[in-house]
């Protein structure tokens, strides 16, 4: 028996998130990446991912472990397994890791980015990225957006920002930065760890500050607040991407060179 | 009666192309714009392109026209339109031009860009690219193929490289340049039209080339033979994007402007 630690892409859009609905059935990435395991040789425990991610959400490189006693060499295994997964899922490396490394438990951050295109003035983008970037349709006070940002980080409860109840609702967020790269606005998030539909709420508070519908002061009210109803809507999965699970301390530099290296950032 | 010039962007996955297909009624982009254009009042002509793009090409921004007694104004015009379309369809722009406004024998040339990404030392996007960019899982002597590119450009009998018999097989190939953008490899590639299917087996050839199976040199050989044999394969039609239709003479600074304003551009 050994651990691999698997690099998982993919896309969200026609998977009901991460988690294995055993009840319902649905289509979901553990599913898919444990039954992929089910087909090679041997025994193969549970696939368990540094974040579970929302249906629609996709995932540049989320990092998950798994026990298995196959003898297959790690990069063998890496492709027996891409070609039992459906092509929406890719396994971009696999190495065997420490018997006791744990996807979850040992991720000390995650870094997430949502994607948006203003289209009002110049439309692209609109069919081919219909299922990656999230088109607004009207102009954006981009400066507000960024000041408001400034309250989102640091160490606070947000209750306000959270679609179901849970004990413990205080999270600290490293990094909230909205950025233009190339055409797009993209908000780059980071944090211990974020409350269900927390990222996705604090994007539909942004945009409700760059429609001007909120100053960019009273986003430390909203926080304040405690309260759902004061906070923006939950903005479309189909934007969000899970972008880096983060197994050292925080560190904004050595997180920036990664996300360079990635999908996305590769341009920038 | 008015003449209005539409650019559109398109998803190519799910269509059959271009071209209406009265007789087989296989979903393709010109049907689903004239049946947009049928559910708004009045009377519309045939919607006709710069160029017939087959199954599964894409475009960044075709143009057409088409005649319209419809008195709506062109903004709004637009925005109606893409109400009544699928969303792997868009009109980015649409404007009154003259009444002999021909968008397919006005257009002096055609701009595509294929994208590839060597997925073999770094894969990545394998999962969320897969119908937009061709994997190709070994490495390529990039240097190889941008010297055979040298060959292609030029006038040239085309035919080892046309899939159809055609009457007319000499072509002038303005540009032909395969590019390092970001982690991707793409070709740049215009000319005053193109035969079926030439630029993927080009770019065919050109993986050829990449893979150590033909020299540079001998590409020359390939289209002095005028024998569609001594050709590389057609490839997929996910990675080709029809990006520019050009009424106005090839410039190289005009296109390479245009292009850097595109979706394909903007991080370049």
């Amino acid at each position: 028996m050994r651990r691999v630690r698997l690099h998982i892409e993919f896309d969200g859009t026609d998977f009901y998130g991460w988690q294995r609905q055993t009840r319902t059935g649905e289509r979901t990435v553990q599913g898919v990446i444990e039954d992929a395991f089910a087909r090679l040789p041997g025994e193969h425990g549970t696939v368990i991912a540094a974040g579970r991610t929302d249906a629609g959400v996709h995932a540049l490189s989320l990092v998950a472990h798994v026990d298995t006693d196959s003898r297959i060499p790690d990069e063998k295994l890496r492709l027996a397994l891409n070609a039992h997964l459906p092509r929406d899922v890719a396994i971009l490396a696999l190495e065997t890791a420490a018997p006791d490394f744990h996807a979850q438990f040992d991720c000390l951050y995650r870094r997430y980015v949502y994607r948006m295109r203003v289209v009002r003035e110049r439309p692209r983008g609109m069919a081919l990225d219909r299922r990656r970037v999230l088109a607004v349709y009207r102009n954006l006070d981009v400066g507000a957006m960024k000041e408001a940002c400034r309250h989102i980080v640091g160490r606070h409860d947000f209750t306000s920002f959270a679609t179901q109840e849970t004990r413990e609702t205080v999270r600290t967020v490293y990094l909230c930065e909205l950025r233009e790269e190339g055409a797009e606005l993209r908000l780059h998030i980071a944090g211990e760890g974020f409350l269900r539909n927390m990222v996705r709420t604090v994007v539909g508070t942004l945009l409700w500050v760059g429609k001007g519908k909120l100053a960019a002061a009273d986003v430390a009210q909203v926080i304040a607040a405690r309260d759902r109803t004061r906070a923006g809507h939950n903005v479309a999965a189909h934007g969000l991407y899970f972008v880096e699970a983060g197994y050292q301390p925080w560190d904004p530099q050595v997180s920036e060179s990664n996300y360079r290296l990635s999908l996305l950032g590769e341009y920038v």
